[in-house]
């Protein structure tokens, strides 16, 4: 029985593969997708997620729009790497709403909740690949969700070293306060950080893997990871792009895909060079009862072949 | 014409009098009133809000839940100053579906949105009596309310000492994060804060005249005020007590009950010791350009007249 | 008998006030004069010293020179209130070995330390009238000077409102981590601070007795005052200058000069927005056992006369 | 030509192998040594170094004793690892001032800057194995030692987990105001963290070779290691443990005994969850110009071979 999952997204070229990924997994059921500000502004990251859709021929899923800005911080977006759509590179198709799946009139924030609570407890896993102000919202707004949701598995964070600074991560970093909420409350929450996703790089194998698709979805994923590979090269000095909202997908679809472990989790939010660090707790053995886990190892060909997989799925649609 | 507000409180005695004052007031519109939790928790509340609206006669006014705890600190009730029931003193009405104004389904988040949204821009005032936890969530969810509310009148910080500690009030220090959410969105926001309310005090002379009316309404609030008069002389030493929350109405009602002055505020979130301080920077001239103002000078007599002239007006309704 | 003070300070055009009033009064013995990085450079404050003992006829007395910055925060001197010399208005004395009161090679934190060991427990008063980085060494340098010293009484911080910022003053905001090891110590504190300060105004009633004296060290303070009247106006908007340092020191020689009253208080280090803000609790009647107190009503004559009659005693050195 | 090294500490099992090494290493000149409040009270910790020095017959060597707390935290000893001596396991000499090393009268503030202003400049290597107390004073007091100053290697800190909290390291974290003076002071700094000094376990073979050398020092040493070997155990599940100051001594001896690599570095003093964690920038490539190193992998067999022949020169003194 396939996984039902909400997207919580911020496209960006990553979030828009964990979709096509999502999508194209017969081991999900996308119940719906909604926007947050990040990468980008929310207007700009909703066009994405609409354009990824009709690129993916993703239908019969709720798209709705969240919230425009993080609860405290004031919001930068990452154009630096995501460039002034939020999904350079490839040509996005223009907005056609004879084409385009309709945006869901409700706020982000009611999806979430009305999906949790319209499904059968412990069945609805959150997939968080933006900023987590959705959820925080949602958690403060219906605390019923909190139990009710199977789990939390979030791209997000970093328990070494950091991207937005020495220590933080930029989901993490731009809304510290929201994560804070999302990390304390007691579901179950697997971070999916930068320890991770770091590993989950677009070699020239993998990508060329994707190319030979030759398929319209797959010809959009490597136009997307050729942006990506130069925006990385330049500003972060990577040979290859980490491609990192997948891995929280992958680990869905499949629990081999990556190793993690147990570790106590919190946000700081106080610090002078610390504030978005996710500071967790590894020294000694596991603790045996501990609501949250980082990510750890991951098996690299294991999940490009389940990414290649998918957009095979996927097809011309 | 009326002026229309919504009022979100915790009641809380003091709230109890702001919503009879507001209902028996034909300068107010009372357009909805929501609960957030506070004094008490939010189920308490939230009864206790029904109880004064079958105690004052209000009816066709929709009452909603809000939030159960602060975005991000610990809920902490004030059972010290305001009892187990959050309104002990007066014999509350039992529940009764019969004779309560009926709950509204809605979150007081989206009644916030949907009561600022369905009227012109520019006529409605929101008066937060309680943690700005429901108001900072409906900024958040829906920022066009910004723009749209006439103003906020709220009770809540203090510029000179506080209550919760040295330097900070219990609305705010109950939720910062939400206090700061709101004092820097860009509405004009007048904060009636601890340095005025604590002139509003309920002098013998005051109860004496509330108890003359000899009505229900009347003597329901001078038993509020009796077992709020105990708590304030036994815990921080008032020979009188204050009765914070009407006083944020009664500026609604009467701009002349008080005086303001314009200041920056702000409230810190990261002191050791000034969590939840609201500071105003009080240093030389108002300043021209400034959305933010605090209440400085209770015209105590005024102020009791609106609140006795209120009363009489309800009747034993 | 007379008091025993060590004046620690940063001259600054009320610390030669200060300086000159110490000397002047039969009330106090003046063992020592250090000085610290604050208003101006300590090569500054340094120099100002020396000429103001050249000018006040103070001999025999050790002056030594101290930290060259505050313990954490980067230094920042007030060139606005002070001048670019750190004592602008009168002409100042060159330097002259000849004539100047020669510099003690030690450090000044040497010289707290070996002056309140020197005497017998309980006889010298420390009076810091700059920030408090020279005192919070010397107590953790030789931590036995904090049950032998009489009592601290300093110029530096408010509880009401700051100069600094918005809550925090000059001193305290310059090094308060030096601040907070100074009241956190054991020993008596008593903080004479804006709220008192701002009562001691240098009006023209007060400069005219002092110009009337008409001799050297009076015509030096009236200059001294006339620039500082004006940098006070044009940045604060006083009408007349606030004289700070001298209130210490008129403490130690007149108790009747100013009231206090015991508080706890403590120095908040955290802040986004009240670093260096002096935080005292004063709900509530005095506690009984509280090593602090903070300086509250001027008894504005009387300090006065006391400032006019030390220069009227110095006479023409 | 010995390097010449002042070696600041607070004995402490690891800090007494250090000293023995430091004195067995012809490569190194020690010019004095002194001692600050850490793993035990000053008191403790300075009878600690007099007893290494007699059991290792160092003198010649002036021994002083510094600041007895932290600069603002409260101090917190820790007998959980050191026992209640500080170096419980072998039995300590007494203290007999005939035979003991005396102990200089001077306070270690002013041994530290006596002894780097007293040698030309670029020659003195400062080497704090216990919180940076001393260190950060001196500096305060006379900063023209940081100029002066060849070298400061410390051992302390960690860029990944902690040992006193998850992200934070015992030295620092004591005194985490002292440390972010020592590291932003622009004398060039090695931090030899947890990072690095884990590598550095007493392995049974290691301590095997020590006992084979039979003299009183290394039956000292063995003694030493194996209370430590105990508590390091027991607390935190080391199959050996860790010999954390001996590394810092060992890197001035041997600049091949560990890589280092250049990264920016600095202190939180603020966090919630982070305070006393050192924070290392290590995103990218090594940066040019950085006056800040961290130690990264020790040559474990090098390491060891060096203090067994430190300990093989002492002989039986």
């Amino acid at each position: 029985m396939p996984r039902k999952i909400l997207l919580d997204c911020d496209p960006g070229h990553d979030d828009a593969v964990a979709l096509l990924l999502a999508h194209g997994s017969p081991e999900i059921e996308l119940l719906a997708v909604t926007t947050v500000a990040g990468n980008q502004t929310l207007e700009k990251v909703t066009r994405n997620a609409l354009a990824v859709a009709r690129v993916g021929g993703i239908t019969g899923v709720p798209f709705a729009a969240g919230c425009t800005r993080p609860l405290l911080r004031t919001a930068r977006v990452a154009s630096d790497i995501h460039g002034e759509s939020g999904l350079d590179g490839p040509v996005l198709p223009d907005p056609d709403p004879a084409l385009d799946v309709p945006l869901d009139p409700r706020h982000a924030v009611d999806v979430i909740v009305d999906t949790v609570m319209a499904h059968p407890p412990g069945t609805v896993t959150l997939v968080p690949t933006g900023p987590l102000t959705n959820v925080a919202v949602a958690a403060r707004k219906e605390p019923r969700i909190v139990e009710r949701v199977a789990e939390v598995v979030l791209m997000g964070g970093a328990y070494a070293r950091g991207n937005r600074t020495a220590v933080s991560e930029f989901n993490i970093g731009c809304d510290p306060e929201a994560a804070q909420i999302v990390f304390r409350e007691p579901w179950p929450v697997t971070m999916v950080g930068l320890d991770l996703t770091h590993q989950a790089l677009a070699t020239p194998e993998a990508v060329a893997r994707i190319v030979e698709l030759d398929t319209a979805p797959a010809r959009f994923v490597a136009d997307l990871l050729e942006f990506f590979a130069g925006t990385y090269r330049t500003l972060q000095g990577f040979a290859a792009p980490p491609v990192h909202d997948p891995c929280a997908v992958a680990l869905v679809i499949d629990p081999e895909v990556l190793t993690t472990r147990r570790a106590p989790l919190d946000v700081e939010l106080h610090g002078e060079l610390t504030t978005g660090m996710t500071v967790a707790d590894l020294r000694g053995p596991e603790p045996a009862d501990c609501h949250t886990r980082v990510a750890v190892t991951l098996d690299h060909a294991r999940f490009w072949n389940l990414v290649v997989d998918a957009l095979d799925r996927l097809g011309d649609p």
